[in-house]
């Protein structure tokens, strides 16, 4: 159940990493928008598998085919559906060990969910479920763009023991992320970090590291309080993907040690006549409602769990076994994660934006409000 | 919009700081549950003000009425509707800075939003909403409490620079964290909180710090993948709640330093037959799904917003002021959140159980399954 | 569950007929609406019982008390909570017969499905359930009133063997539906309506009868396909008040005695320069979509099932009694389901309103487009 | 937007008419359930264009690709995406009258709505939509199989002028309304159908008709009080279907014609030691909640809109046109219908299911409860 994210521009993805297909359903994105598929699968190529050594081998081209919603250049305000075939599926190397819970895998708990488990790979839990996401957070960049300029960029701080890297989440460009197979603006750190995760592989084992993601742009007013603070509705997103452990705005848990007077953010007027804060300690948000400010975020991956090193575990009758690991793996999950972060933001911002539209109709312009 | 939470077991909560009063609305409580108000006003008593000089003086008794959906004793499965009036609301104390916007307030925001705000207090953005969400957690308990033997402990870990407290998840109860007006279950440390809350306090500042709370005794098998994963919809319980800037579950963010083969939780087979781990990296989720291991996680909070101290900020009209509060406030929101983290993982844990029953019906019994 | 109506613009009803009394939160309402209880009092007036010997002799004064969500005579955008007491509730009535289930009553589906009720009235299927229904509509009409020319009027059309009403949906006024009890405003009819309400009470029976809606003014282009239809959502709504049997819009079933040719409404140009349609068999709905032509509907209230007579029926012990109600009663709920079926309408309008808005933006400007 | 069916079973519907093809997500089934694709296909087919003479010479096989969602033979719990190639679309019959709006077709709606649409063929609000449906309205019934003897029959009662059929709703099976092409058990009247439709066609018109349905076995505590009512959904979800105009449950619009002492349905102890009614004016349904009769409701389908006679209408740039439209079209949907309204039936009923199975776990056996 729920396989559905969004309140107005939602998406229901569906598809194991074995099987026909993954995909996704967009609904509720609005009308007559340009529709530019090359962007969909831009962003796609940049999660897909074999980029580099430090990717898994396994083979996938990752096609986006367009079923519906889109017409003659544009969307149609319909129902979009991306299907992404399965291709390099190899069921027989997970045959071996098909009776056994890969340790920190979700083999047991699907299991003990949902009494059926489809052993062939990681089924729902697999990585290929995001592919439904980044289509549908590309999708939700072309809306917003026409509305607001806006700029979702994401990068890897941190891999294992190397970082933080230095990197300025005011002018960090999507291009400098891209620059290295790592994801990480900061060439120096990146080389290491390359080490890190190649030598990880090497004695197949795996790391995890922190991503970090600004979002320039955003008009104040989005987000709803209560329950759907902005930051509430980003940190369900990324603690939806797999192997994320953590999320923290803003000033995060180091805020945590700064008192009142240092950690509030002063308000001024900036220069075009916007409210502006001197810090911005709150991560953009306040209330959970953006203030205009670059919303700041960071995201704790922890390391793969598929290793190659042998494991102790137990089978489904009971039985403690020794299981080797011979699925293909990403011995670091986090440079592909990049795209996945910025479309989970994509998903989260569009919604804020659309149901603020709907509150506030023709007097809400982000177009007056946003910053660049 | 938006002032709902769950998908089964929903509240729905109402009122500002300031007018007629605040409540909840609980939707979809199964009915027969054995109900008891003084469970319900416990919690409220936890959380309301003027328990200590750590906490803000208004004097609210906090007082619950329930208005429906009770019968003879026992739930009726119909909406129960709680209400508790605002008693020392004083309004005047607002008055001279109407129209400016606090700093790391909701002021300014809400303003963007909705072109209209109530400047009396913090409005909806005040913690007092959150009595609703303390009353929908008592009830989710007693829900709970018939079908599994649920045990879910908050407690105050760290403040400003005091901390980490030692504490040990598998056995802290809750008259240890209460013993305290900290609530801390670390006497020595909570000792030093004391002194440091109170003297933010005498120097009119603020401290922040970091929540633990453990969920004992939760059956394998709660938990909606892909968007609606238990630690997701965790996360943003957290984060919906007023100042807080964090959430990790497991390892979180330090689990980013170990390598897979350190991380990964072998399994084992446990002496009464159930599948174990012999590590708890995963924070009792893998996949989205509980495993049966305790649910382990930290909640980061800012220091209050609210300061005696004089501040720069600006005004609606766009003037830059100085701004003194005279607002009551709690120099460190810590002690009293804790029954609030509490009763958002109840209300997280409540809704997976009723899902989880819709899809397995008498077939899931937890019961049978849950790990005391 | 599910005590929740609408996406956007969202009332949850809480309260039994006999407790501490009945409301709604109405959650979504657009900000910086200018407010006024007395048209929300008005509407629970035409609601209230004890308007002429047609209703029920309860005496309830239905004065309506707003918790939350307004602000110096404007709507917050935050949620408004309104409560109602239950004042003139007689439990004492209903004991005599508290085992037994009412014939045509919800007491035994309800004691099948939660396995236990309030046995004190007709619990949460008591019409006092309706009373935030109303409110909230009430509400909505002044969100919308701000937008376009709405004009929501219905009507008795027939009680019983008496009718239909000879009545022009297209002039229709509310005054002329107020000016006599029955609120039929074809004053012939609405004597003969009177006289056969009158004599169901006497001979301690009831009746039903049929009630036609009409809304004026509505914009093209509100409702949401494919199952968010305008006339799904109306179909939902009115079928969720007690007693509805049925539904129909447009030319109904009637309509299915036509052909293809004779049926569809031809389209022309109006002197305004808007589509307009030569006859309006649709209804005013075309694909799900408000096409500017009014909309129309009928819906069928069946008789009381409250009624003086004896009656066999079963008790909780699977006992055949007989029963012999002594509960105060409407001998016909027509009359004061008017402004309930209004209210209802109000409310899918104002949520396929917000729901364009959100689609469409600026570019949705219904006041440009809404015909008078 | 809301292109989504049902609270825990849910359908996403996708695709137009002329496009890639057309599907259906289905989330919340729950997992282990026997998965019968010939099923599936076999309502496909009942469904299906090119039937008889009576239906569009459209030629699709419509043949369903499961995608994902199914293992070994059962439903994983996971979504299943079932995707419908379209083949003989022919979008140059469109051509010519692309920019005029067909009298009583969404097309005039659409553009309002949305300022763009497919105009190939209908677009979202062509049957080929309800493919979907009916596929999954086919995994729904696999799902209730196992818990009770559900059985849901719809016919065909009147077609124009001819009709009502005589018809044994208690003893009615779908065998006998598959036995002729009009789908109406009562064989002379079907004769008398199949001319009425043989003759529309001839004269390049069309006719419409009513749909009953029936279901039995239903067990008793199925519905959602207050705004979910069973009646509630299933009126939703018939309005939801295209071209119907009216709906109308157990007594309908002719009970308003009885008194309550007439129309009040009499308890008694059922051999079985079951609650029962004498009759059923309530149509299986009191307060919103079956009990345990069958469930009895009717629907109305106006005439097909499409039709090759000349009609006047307007063109999107504001001139009156004739338009003489060459489309395939059916000259009366009710015989494609019938799987149509057994689908919806079975998905609303499913979500009912799961939601009592939410509420009251293994305290609710349906399989004790449904009565034959």
């Amino acid at each position: 159940m729920l396989s559905t994210f969004g309140h107005l521009f939602r998406i229901t993805t569906f598809g194991e990493s074995h099987g026909g297909g993954v995909g996704v359903v967009v609904d509720g994105c609005p009308p007559g928008v340009p529709f530019s598929l090359s962007e969909v699968q831009a962003e796609l190529d940049r999660r897909k598998p074999g980029q580099s050594i430090l990717t898994t081998p396994r083979q996938e081209a990752d096609q986006a085919h367009v079923l519906s919603g889109v017409f003659e250049g544009k969307t149609l305000g319909t129902p979009i559906a991306i299907l992404v075939h399965n291709k390099d599926a190899r069921p027989s190397s997970y045959e071996s060990f098909k009776d056994m819970y890969r340790p920190s895998h979700a083999d047991y708990t699907y299991q003990a969910k949902y009494g059926i488990r489809n052993w062939m790979g990681g089924g729902r839990a697999s990585a290929r479920e995001t592919i439904g996401r980044v289509a549908g957070g590309a999708i939700a960049l072309q809306v917003m763009r026409g509305h607001f300029p806006l700029e979702v960029v994401a990068w890897v701080e941190s891999v294992h023991n190397v970082g933080p890297a230095v990197v300025d989440p005011l002018t960090v460009a999507k291009e400098q992320v891209d620059q290295n197979p790592v994801r990480c603006p900061d060439s120096e750190k990146a080389a290491e970090m390359f080490d890190a995760i190649d030598s990880a592989r090497r004695s197949r084992d795996s790391v995890g590291g922190v991503i970090c993601c600004v979002a320039r742009g955003v008009p104040p007013g989005l987000g709803e309080p209560v329950f759907s603070k902005l930051e509430a509705e980003l940190a369900k997103a990324m603690l939806s993907l797999p192997a994320v452990k953590g999320f923290e705005i803003g000033s995060g848990f180091q805020g945590t040690r700064l008192t009142g007077s240092e950690h509030n953010d002063p308000f001024y007027m900036g220069e075009d006549g916007r409210v502006r804060t001197q810090t911005n300690h709150s991560g953009g948000v306040q209330g959970g409602i953006s203030n205009g400010e670059p919303l700041f975020f960071r995201i704790a991956f922890k390391p793969t769990a598929t290793i190659g090193k042998v494991q102790k575990t137990v089978d489904e009758s009971g039985q403690e076994r020794e299981l080797e690991s011979r699925g293909r793996h990403d011995p670091c999950v986090l440079p592909r994660a990049v795209p996945i972060v910025e479309a989970m933001t994509h998903l989260v911002l569009v919604d804020a934006f659309l149901m603020q539209r709907a509150r506030a109709g023709a007097s809400f312009l982000p177009e007056k409000n946003a910053q660049r």
